[in-house]
């Protein structure tokens, strides 16, 4: 059977996350739904990052097997139209071999969290950032991130319903962006890894949250990392901050060929 | 009266504008409402831009006049208390003297106008751009705006129903952005005017995108643009990829004073 990638964008509120559940609304459901109207199924698709509830993407990865050899062009068109009017789009469509995977082909994976720090409720943003109330200091929380870079026991950092073989994962990037725009102060933060626990990222983010506030200290982030107690983590914030902004293969399957 | 400048943030999506209407939810409503939650009304509220249906606005300003010697602070934070569930925020609040105009003393207004040029529906942008479907060449539009910098007649992009005197302005910036995201390509419209004329950014987008697109020269801009003639302006773009930026003051009254 024909194998396509699929890169995905979508907007996190109306689901209950990525993974396909049987009573409510999920992102694998409408694609899979939409793919039924252009083939038979059951279709079952493997994404790259099983994302939470309310977590957006600009660019999930998953691939699908058809019977017919489509156009993948003409496949996004067909998925985008019968897509409609969940907020979930196919920006990009490639035909990929048999045995190449979304989740295990990926060799790394990139957020971002957005938080948008000021007294005024969010308008233009709402539901897309956190709104965070009090002013962040954007160079302590880089350094807080400095102590999290590279190859640590996240244990502190990781839902206790996290289903990874281990605790042990390599953050390649942390970065804290300040942006000062004419409406107020935007923290971005850029996290890239080969692959996360469940809650990392939001727990970074809440974690680093109270390091901006002055609630900690950049090094109190160390001695919960090196405790390996989830008790000792921040609180992990809210899903509406997060993207999930790509994924990276050996080869990118979207490359333009021409 | 103390006198009071806001700083305004509002989705245009539910309003008919920012003008007061008899029947229909408008901006300047929303603010004048939630001021008679304050002190008893009338209350009559002037601002910068008179911004149309479904026009988004960053940093709109307007001035009221209270009974009360109220501190700018509480004053946007009680305004934003009852603001809610309309999507309008007060993000700064000043005192200013009593001669103060928000419209008339204003020097410049600097509007954005985006455009996002992919085949896939919007998502996480719904409502907060114009989706145009074919790729766009930002050089060519570079060049065609350049021929509408400066002092013009601009009747060609001007609305039947524009109320200005003289269709005379002087354009200050119209630059053509373009940013490539991961996820497809966004152009940037940034316009910068003492004052504009009714739908001049929006007849200015609509025409620029048929540059872009292939479909006109930039130097038909330029013969549109002496013809000073409504009918050979590009179509009007949606409201929705409409921003109201900043409003510039000889003294900036939100300025930190520390």
């Amino acid at each position: 059977m024909p194998r396509f990638a699929l890169k995905i964008e979508y907007h996190g509120a109306p689901f209950a996350g990525w993974q396909r559940q049987s009573s409510q609304p999920s992102v694998q459901g409408a694609i899979e739904d939409a793919l039924a109207k252009l083939e038979p199924g059951p279709h079952t698709i493997a994404a790259a990052g099983r994302t939470d509830a309310g977590v957006h993407a600009r660019g999930q990865v998953a691939h699908c097997d058809l019977g017919r050899d489509w156009d993948p062009f003409r496949l996004s068109e067909a998925l985008n139209y019968h897509l409609k009017p969940a907020p979930v789009a196919i920006t990009a469509c490639a035909r990929v071999s048999g045995d190449w995977h979304a989740r295990f082909t990926a060799t790394s994976r990139r957020y971002l969290f957005r938080i948008i720090a000021r007294r005024a409720p969010l308008v233009l943003d709402a539901g897309l950032a956190w709104h965070v109330k009090q002013p962040l200091d954007a160079a302590a929380m880089g350094a807080a991130a400095r102590h999290l870079l590279g190859r640590h026991d996240f244990t502190t950092f990781r839902a206790a319903l996290c289903q990874a073989a281990s605790p042990v994962k390599t953050l390649d990037r942390l970065e804290v962006e300040s942006v000062d725009t004419d409406h107020g102060r935007e923290i971005h933060l850029h996290v890239q890894a080969r692959s996360f626990l469940h809650h990392q990222v939001r727990s970074f983010a809440g974690t680093l949250e109270r390091v901006g506030s002055g609630a900690w200290d950049p090094d109190d982030v160390k001695a919960a990392l090196e405790a390996r107690d989830r008790t000792r983590c921040g609180p992990v914030a809210p899903p509406q901050g997060l993207y999930l902004m790509a994924v990276e293969y050996p080869d990118n399957p979207f490359a333009p060929t021409d």
